[in-house]
């Protein structure tokens, strides 16, 4: 099937402890378009040669560029080399990289040029002849959205989108899924003209990450935590998704946009559903995406948006030690902007798990820092047998699952503080993955990739789900289209003190992670 | 009240931080028999010290050493002085130790000597006008069993155990409380017929210990644990004491008395009853008592003893990298002796909570290593919606609480290893009272006797609970009376082979702590 010389693809680097072996893709390739772009060169590439190196790729895998840029394949092969050796999580290996090397095309065109998509035609089986791809290829839309349906439509003008018997296609997208749910709606209806549902891949990096899927180990593999993971013990839950960053260079991209569409949409309420859901009957795509729809579905929006809603933008502020321009200062963004760069909402689930309990669900860019947490807060105990004094600085227990950064899990409770008074005071139980585990998580691009070539959509959502997202999110973005200027908040903050006051109305109050 | 220099005697070691005040004792004064006994002088006198170091004395405590020995006031300090300087927890400071040595009186005598405790009743009469006592006294009986009746008969005789109205006199014993039902009876007889039930405080001192008052706190300050502390989620439950010394000097006092009526009898069943018990209406001692109590009564037996009981002696073996004797090989032991120094036996709980439930409670001598533990191991998870290969090496869930050493909890339960398979594998949690409080532990004594001073009896056994435990105790070690030689398990193992046919009979195993 190949002429590359012998190198044990099978087992390069695999930690001899695992011996569950994970699955290794079958022949094929992936034909990244927009190659020349940020998510390409440092999560796409250095993501392939990562599986490539840990031996999760097949010894013909074969990568296609597709960009207007006036290369040759080596320019590709060098593009992809300086990606790979600036961007990999796994140390480079000559021999690794020059087998990849072997089985790299680039096509240039735009994506309006007919040729181009014939020439990569003949590329794709001029690779199943020499590498023996075996006419598997995935597409990954690495573009703007604008361009997603000019190049859907020549995917199937030019046969690609569909494999011979034996063989297949399928189409990896990227947010936006649309802006709203008329868009997605439309956007869905376009990809699926061209290629069936279970051809479409899309990309939710979030669902890729090591926490995010443990949030259905720790819960269904074990005995301890679902018996109170109810509106009977939990008092309600946060999701929060925090970053100290501003816009950077994505002012066009985000204006316009904003903090729910970008985030909320997508990957909070894929964090909502993943912690609120029921047990799926399998741990399989067509389960995990049942279970996730009808927690999507049950979502209730507060009626008064004004008041459990907030969306808010960054003002000037210090952050790390530096003053940092507001929102409304930023290069490229227009001074009378209403984006919203900070967005929290108030939801309920109307089940018999979960009837009355809020999830609060908040993000925003420049907030105090970088993290993704979601934290389970149950009530107090119903009743203390101690003297108001001993809890008096005993707060409410509480699971926390650290998405992102230093990934982990930590169990706050009450414990009796040493001394001869009893005394019981918050204390917290920690578990990292860096220092429970020897093996390192994977990106959640390498993840993903291996996911989309195995044919494995679990950690995918379906176009069901989009809409669903948009139909929480639309009310939402239709309230405060029609308010004046969103309220603002300190770079370097925790966000607004309208929400702050939306969480104080109901007795509660944001954590601080 | 007293003559003594002004040293702020509330307050010399108090951290700030603690801002719920604990109680410090009234005018009182302890008196020891048994003054120059091991116990008096590792544990009692350096926990006087710290108690008087920690301020939490009263300003005139005196402190009256009674033995047979030709001492004047002056060695007794002395004696005192250089246990304190050994032994003590807290730092040495001169001028606290001024003020306790000004306090301490000597009784030279025996306990049929009449004349000893005249002067034993003149000192206490002396040290209420000189130190302001108040007629305030704790009798603490340090000394062999077979000298309680002298020693109590003697109180009364000299009008000791009685106090005026608006003081008080208290008695303090140390186990053994009997060696079976019909011995405790005849002891609690005795005792009571001089003083009061709620004059007695019987020292059971892992009730003193931190993590062991922390198990209500755990249960009943939380939401967390009550939830799933029942039969339909826990498994069974072991609990632990192991020890890995022999059986030292000790083997006039532990040979004919054995592990079983040594540590099960008290700890390890006290242990059981605040781990089995529900809560409490208060936390005071008559209603810690009542639930005690009920966990007590309710105890089963299993029908098979010889099947879910083991009572073992230790054999030479390899500790520490050194070759020690077995039982039998020790000074002081019969060479035919049958007493054990390892215990295990199976016992339920006949109640709503726990019917079904296995507790299974271990103690040795010459074991692996020094380790006292409550494990509570969960069923697995009814059901799991993933791959048998994801969870097969997954055990079950466990909360542990470390009584000693290293005290805190551990918490175990499946995580998804990182990778790009689902496999789940058992990680912990841990939260270590070292590590999460600046305060520093009491040791028990210093609990105990400050609780004696303040009359406050919440962690101490009534008597009847000292029955109720013997009659779950008496039959097991009459079936094994009527056995041949126990069974023998090497010194540094981790007890006898049947102790683990016992758990595998079950279908379980011991935990290696």
């Amino acid at each position: 099937m190949t002429e590359s010389p012998a190198i044990d693809w099978a087992n390069p680097l695999r930690d001899a402890r695992d011996r569950r072996l994970p699955t290794i893709a079958g022949p094929s390739g992936l034909v990244i378009f927009g190659v020349t772009g940020d998510l390409s060169r440092k999560k796409l590439m250095p993501a392939v040669y990562d599986l490539a190196n840990r031996g999760m790729l097949p010894p013909g895998f074969s990568l296609v560029g597709f960009a207007r840029r006036d290369w040759e394949d080596e320019d590709f092969a060098q593009i992809v080399h300086d990606s790979v050796r600036e961007h990999s999580r796994t140390p480079f290996r000559e021999e690794v990289w020059q087998q990849l090397a072997e089985g790299m095309r680039f096509i240039p065109g735009d994506f309006d040029d007919d040729t181009a998509f014939k020439q990569l035609k003949s590329a794709v089986e001029e690779l199943d002849a020499s590498r023996g791809t075996g006419g598997n290829f995935a597409f990954y839309l690495s573009v703007p959205p604008k361009f997603f349906p000019k190049v859907v439509k020549q995917l199937k003008k030019h046969g690609l989108a569909n494999a011979a018997e034996g063989s297949w296609r399928r189409a990896v997208i990227e947010k936006p899924f649309g802006r709203d749910l008329a868009s997605a709606r439309d956007l869905n209806a376009l990809v699926h003209d061209v290629f069936e549902p279970d051809q479409v891949f899309r990309i939710d990096h979030y669902l890729g990450k090591e926490t995010v899927q443990n949030i259905l180990a720790l819960r269904f593999a074990n005995q301890m935590y679902e018996p109170i993971w109810n509106r009977s013990y939990v008092d309600h839950i946060q999701i929060t998704m925090a970053e100290d960053i501003g816009i950077g260079g994505r002012a066009g991209y985000y204006d316009g946009i904003g903090a729910a569409r970008d985030v909320i949409q997508n990957h909070l309420l894929q964090l909502m559903a993943l912690t609120a859901m029921e047990e799926p009957i399998a741990f399989d795509a067509e389960s995990l995406l049942t279970e996730k729809l009808k927690v999507l579905k049950q979502v209730r929006l507060p009626e008064e948006l004004g008041e459990h809603t907030v969306l808010a933008q960054y003002a000037t502020g210090w952050q790390g030690g530096e003053k940092v321009p507001g929102y409304l200062q930023e290069d490229g963004i227009d001074s009378q902007s209403k984006t919203d760069t900070y967005a929290a909402v108030k939801l309920e689930v109307d089940n018999r798990r979960w009837a009355g309990i809020p999830f609060y669900l908040r993000t925003g860019k420049r907030l105090g820092r970088r993290v993704t947490e979601i934290a389970v807060v149950f009530k107090v105990a119903p009743h203390s047998p101690f003297d108001s004094t001993a809890t008096e600085e005993l707060g409410a227990n509480a699971i926390v699952i650290r998405v992102q950064p230093d990934e982990g899990m930590t169990v706050r409770f009450g414990s009796k503080v040493p001394g001869t008074s009893m005394e019981i005071r918050d204390v917290s139980m920690d578990f990292a993955y860096g220092e429970s585990f020897t093996e390192s998580s994977p990106e959640a691009y390498e993840r993903l990739i291996l996911d989309v070539l195995l044919g494995d959509a679990n950690l995918f959502p379906r176009h069901q789900e989009v809409e669903e997202s948009w139909k929480i999110l639309d009310p939402i973005e239709e309230y405060w289209a029609k308010q004046g200027k969103p309220a603002q908040y300190p770079s370097g903050s925790w966000g607004p003190k309208e929400a702050d006051e939306m969480l104080a109305r109901d007795g509660r109050s944001w954590r601080r992670p």
